[in-house]
């Protein structure tokens, strides 16, 4: 089979390999359609935390298998014990022995991967394989939402209004909360116009609006803790989706306003299959407005010429790897 | 009346004064005791943001109203406005009008004091005057522990052994969970040690346990935070107890590991009505445990001379102001 390893920083390789042979309580899947994650591409630029190289990228997989003809799955990319308290209080994503797809085994830069079969979920008729890639975000975007118990009527305030930002927007609308975002590109603003409009999603980059029950960051940016934690009102919360890129400025006048002012900050990271489940079943409500975040497909071949453009993140749309195009 | 008036930094003058009349709504309360809180001492020493000076100070106050003989009152020194998102949700401690009782008006350093009628609660029969004013610094833990949303069987750490985080440890226990503790100070461990005991509370100065649920500083040392937040179980919560005294180090990797061990800060300050009245219960149902916490009484012409030891924090057990007490 056709797969793409990733050896060492920037080195992507187009090799060819023996289709990988699935272990006990696994299955091997056919990969229909891969997009290409922003943290694919910093992982090929400095590496990540949870990498192990060489390694298949690729962590946002929609496949087929041959047991199952006409259907396809969407792939929880955890690989959690089952056992552990995290596993069993159903916070798997938190599993201290987890591997992830595309991180500790090979992803969806391939055109076959092995997972367990227990990751696997079935995509809801009617859902296109591209439009299934997009439940791995998604997923992440729920689980986002769920840690911070938005309610109905919350006023949400999301940094960033990338894929991420836009999906944690769309989980937050869904429940009910209204959303104002901050995000300095007019272009990503402008991509994105019809779909703010039609949930009436704000766009509030003056700053000037506070009293925000929960801020969440879509954006590596340090800054946005300080600002996020000065416009929430008493008892609000302030979710870090996005790692930070940097220390943050102030905190010590920022920890005495969380004491003094009952604020919590939440960390957020990744999703459980169940999270996954939610965002399928929000694909098939919301899908036919998502279409504007996929910008392109390609073939495989092409990944490598693509990846400084989804590291810089301008397009902001996804890039799928199409698995029936021909290079 | 005799009252005692801060009227500068230090400045603490026996005076006296007429009795204050109640407003609408408000009721006469005379005095029985009041215990002295080390935030008083520290206000006394430095001030405080919520402190408007000449002030009586005294927010932990037990005592009885004309229309009601015989009957003890404990007394929730806050002032909400009723009418705000916060005071609607059951969290009028966040009220942003509120005024405390003891800061922004005249507390019970004094023979008597007006307050809301609003702000009575009865305190049950069998239970004395000195131990009704730890209602009040217990409410504020049993509010940390609701905040921190602690269940049965979770391990829970506090740093410090003081007045509050012993407080800390009953209201935890209460909840069914399993409590360790940190405390340098030989003494105040000591003077806890039959409490400790009693209920199973570990110490580990040695800082060799990890895996907590939760961990909450009753200390206002930095330094418990990086601490902490580090001896988490995945999806755990440091509880913003006490203020921090300074910034922390290494802020950095601390936002970091909140965002990819899902860790949650949680900020907790002062306590509503509904808290005092749980603390109320639990005063009846563990006080016979509590009576070392009461260092001794003293009369309202002692306390000045009083002020250094409390802020000092060794001696850390109340000393109660007895207004039967003749000086």
């Amino acid at each position: 089979m056709k797969a793409l390893v990733l050896t060492g920083k920037e080195q992507l390789k187009l090799v060819d390999k023996p289709v990988p042979v699935p272990a006990e309580n696994e299955v091997a899947v056919r990969v229909v359609a891969t997009a290409i994650c922003r943290t694919d591409a910093k992982m090929w630029r400095s590496g990540h935390r949870d990498l192990v190289m060489p390694r298949v990228l690729g962590h946002e997989v929609c496949g087929s298998i041959e047991e199952a003809p006409g259907k396809l799955f969407a792939i929880w990319p955890g690989k959690a014990c089952g056992a552990c308290e995290a596993c069993r209080s159903g916070r798997e994503n938190l599993c201290p022995a987890m591997q992830i797809t595309g991180f500790h085994h090979d992803g969806g830069f391939a055109e076959f991967l092995t997972v367990p079969r227990s990751s696997l979920l079935e995509v809801p008729k009617g859902l296109g394989a591209a439009m299934a890639t997009l439940a791995e975000p998604l997923a992440c975007a729920v689980h986002a939402i769920k840690l911070c118990s938005i309610r109905r009527a919350d006023r949400v305030l999301i940094y960033g209004a990338g894929t991420l930002g836009l999906l944690l927007a769309l989980a937050a609308v869904n429940r009910g909360a209204s959303v104002t975002m901050c995000e300095p590109d007019a272009t990503k603003l402008d991509k994105s116009a019809a779909f703010r409009n039609r949930y009436a999603i704000d766009v509030d980059n003056a700053q000037t609006s506070n009293g925000f029950d929960i801020a969440i960051n879509a954006t590596s940016s340090a800054d946005t803790l300080a600002s996020g934690i000065g416009r929430l009102t008493p008892g609000g919360r302030f979710c870090l989706f996005s790692g930070l890129g940097e220390a943050p400025e102030s905190p010590a006048t920022l920890f005495n306003d969380l004491h003094y002012r009952e604020l919590e900050l939440v960390g957020s990271y990744g999703c459980t299959k169940e999270d996954m489940r939610d965002a399928l079943r929000l694909l098939v409500r919301y899908g036919h407005d998502l279409g504007f975040l996929i910008e392109r497909t390609i073939s495989l071949d092409e990944v490598p010429s693509v990846m400084e453009e989804v590291l810089a993140g301008k397009g902001f749309r996804q890039i799928i790897i199409d698995f029936s195009k021909k290079s």
